[in-house]
């Protein structure tokens, strides 16, 4: 039952959420034994705040729901692969696991040759489909 | 009378407070048309939270006080080259230019062959030695 993409169904339900705000549609949860303790999307028209990233958000959420600032066993579950600041934030956290929907071979931090935790397992190609086609909608209903 | 050692003497002050809560000491002020409009010192012990770097405060702080996103016409001053995920958050930003006191080879940036925005000036060498120091400093008593 608890799958990858039995959580990142969630993150992609969060990600329409975002969709729905006009916010571009990423969407993201924090599981910790095969529970969320965390989810957030996109929020970065509506706070005005280029760092309200999902995974910002749900770091920061996370890390408050455990009150430490690692997130050891625990797995963030996003709908796009992160980018450099993201990454840069899961580094620091040492989260355990993150698996990524679809890549973003453009902004997304793998093609930047920069890596994640030594500690850190990723998964890529969960709801790839999905994943990417929201933010293409996204971004055509936006031209 | 508004030099950079100006401005980054204000960021080294934030550094220092950083220092008396017994966070790692680094500090940052944003400035527009000669005026700060933000000061941050990182928190990350104090709030649990991996993402309260000083840089990450100071654009959400600086972002809030302009009432948009983008950091046009802003200066950041930061004692402590910036991390990658702070470099990331600089380049969404798009901040029109960072002052660096000292380099972290090691964690910072520019040695991750990490750029920021395009229009973004970067300068470094401002207060090098005192903000290397207080860094090396807290470590040492950390040991």
């Amino acid at each position: 039952m608890f799958t990858d993409e039995y959580f990142m169904k969630m993150a992609f339900q969060e990600a329409e959420i975002a969709f729905e705000k006009d916010e571009v549609p990423i969407g993201c949860v924090v599981v910790s034994n095969n529970r969320v303790i965390a989810r957030a999307h996109n929020l970065t028209e509506t706070l005005n705040d280029v760092t309200a990233h999902a995974e910002m958000q749900a770091i920061t959420s996370a890390a408050n729901y455990l009150g430490g600032k690692y997130l050891i066993n625990c797995t963030l579950y996003v709908t796009l692969e992160p980018c450099v600041m993201c990454s840069g934030a899961l580094s620091w956290s040492q989260i355990s696991k993150v698996v990524i929907g679809a890549r973003d071979e453009q902004r997304g931090f793998i093609n930047k040759n920069l890596s994640l935790h030594p500690k850190t397992e990723i998964v890529t190609g969960i709801m790839e489909n999905e994943c990417s086609s929201i933010v293409k909608e996204f971004f055509k209903s936006k031209r």
